[in-house]
């Protein structure tokens, strides 16, 4: 089994945007976001058209930023957590752009980085547009309660982040390098609580970040930061107790979870973050953003999704995790 | 934009194994497949649980057939149609190997075969598990209605293949090989009935079959057969018509729809075949073994999707399609 993905000619991260919601926007990396939204609907008649419509701006703006149309981009990879992939879909419908949907839950956006940027690695594409993308509202009424229930949430919930973030990774030019990458294997400890997202997850990044330190003969101070998906508080807390049991040296100061990053304590988010935009938006506005500056070198980036759908929880089944790994160089 | 990937190192179909349910087994293509269900529940407790032991055993006997260990290889890329993927997720997660999770609706067995054998012709895999899988019960009570209230189909409908097939690509070897590939574009021609299917999908096989023979400077001609995934007997008809008006020669008796074939016409299956399990299905088993036996020699095999949702159909959206393509050369 060949996890790790060596890219011996390492796509460039060409641009990168991010877009978030109000709560986002308000939360502690407010300023590193490309566009804060102050209307969450974006002008839509439904939450779905919403997100929809967030994912087409996002890729257009990422798009923009390079000077590519559309319609000259080889592909866009992304997913999002609507049921079949429909505000990702629909956005690139009208985009036009070939479509690799993939589907990773919160993982999606990692996922969709290692194999975009082993398609451009192998010279089958030139220039590919990532991205992934969750709205509160379409992911709370699809996996939770109607919103306007107003249903009380348990304090290990952590909280769907409206947000979207697309990179577009390209064959030649100056920027951050993807340059290695760990597949995702699927790894379930057993936890059935659907609220308990950090817990069902850690395992599995545990998995991808020590067969991506493993496979690729590095250590974590190898890294300037080692980045999380969505954890949150309690995941990131367990995923640090994974590494000392294993007798792993992982600098607590070094671990940043972008779910534990994305809103202050009082905003009400319970866990922290999570969903496919979470990822998405923190790496491509805060990290990659803090890479341009010189502030960061190299980034171990990784990904996590919960593999459940409502309908294998009210079936009594427990909480399949999988994470990916990307290294990014400055 | 560059859709088509010529693959310089073409994967070998290592193996390739086909697991369908009664109605499927009693079809005309019966004698084809490599597992006839007699139970569709397979011994589970849920049609969910189910159709995730069918992936499992359907990926477990590619694996065996080859002489490989799950943890031997490189990747499986898959998904089904079940929401968040959970049959292909819960069956990677038996099966302990890397997992690429896709979603491209009815089209995910092609566009999984074009991924992996990019992959492969990088030398970034060694070896990759296809996989798509479809129930008719776990559809029909997704998509559709309760099975239990047994509602009447209107005739456009398709009838949801219970089926999986696996392919198993590896860098070497002998066997058939896949040359080509043609990443699919979302299109939407409004077609809002989501009992259409065929209507809906037509005009995105149209746009990746064309594209695929202009970027590769082929003709029909070139082919001992076209197989479409599962426009059923309608979509069919209008596919034709669309070749018909762009004046694109399309020899009817070498254009085969694996849903238009897996049923008698008395098997009241309505339009015809679909699911993702349709053209996985049927082309590991009937096309590849046809490919074996030495009856067709280079087979242009398409798969089409339809990205549509109950929650986007409620919402009054139209459908989108997409399709991807991949030459088989024995």
């Amino acid at each position: 089994m060949r996890r790790t993905l060596i890219y011996r000619h390492p796509p460039i991260i060409a641009a990168h945007r991010s877009i978030v919601g109000r709560k986002e926007g308000d939360g502690p990396l407010g300023e590193w976001f490309d566009v804060l939204l102050k209307d969450d609907l974006l002008g839509q008649k439904s939450w779905e058209l919403a997100e929809s419509e967030m994912v087409r701006r996002c890729a257009r703006d990422a798009l923009d930023a390079a000077g590519l149309s559309a319609g000259a981009v080889d592909a866009l990879l992304g997913g999002d957590l609507n049921n079949q992939i429909i505000a990702t879909s629909f956005a690139a419908k009208k985009l036009g752009a070939p479509f690799i949907g993939l589907y990773g839950a919160c993982a999606t956006f990692v996922e969709g980085l290692a194999l975009a940027a082993a398609m451009i690695d192998a010279g089958h594409l030139d220039s590919a547009l990532i991205s992934a993308s969750s709205h509160f509202c379409t992911a709370e009424r699809q996996f939770r309660f109607p919103l306007e229930l107003g249903a009380q949430r348990p304090p290990q919930a952590s909280w769907t982040a409206t947000a979207c973030g697309c990179a577009l990774l390209r064959n030649r030019g100056e920027g951050i390098r993807v340059t290695q990458g760990t597949l995702g294997r699927v790894i379930d400890l057993n936890i059935s609580d659907a609220n308990h997202m950090g817990a069902a997850m850690a395992p599995a990044v545990f998995d991808a970040l020590t067969g991506h330190l493993e496979n690729t003969r590095q250590r974590a101070d190898d890294f300037d930061l080692i980045v999380t998906g969505d954890l949150g508080w309690i995941g990131r807390d367990l995923l640090l107790r994974l590494f000392k049991k294993a007798g792993i040296d992982m600098p607590e100061d070094r671990l940043v979870d972008c779910g534990a990053s994305l809103y202050f304590r009082e905003q009400d988010a319970h866990a922290g973050g999570s969903g496919c935009g979470c990822v998405a938006s923190v790496s491509c506005g805060w990290i990659m953003k803090r890479m341009e500056r010189g502030e960061l070198r190299r980034v171990l980036l990784s990904g996590s999704g919960a593999m459940l759908s409502p309908t294998s929880s009210q079936q009594g089944q427990s909480i399949p995790g999988i994470s990916y790994a990307v290294t990014l160089e400055g």
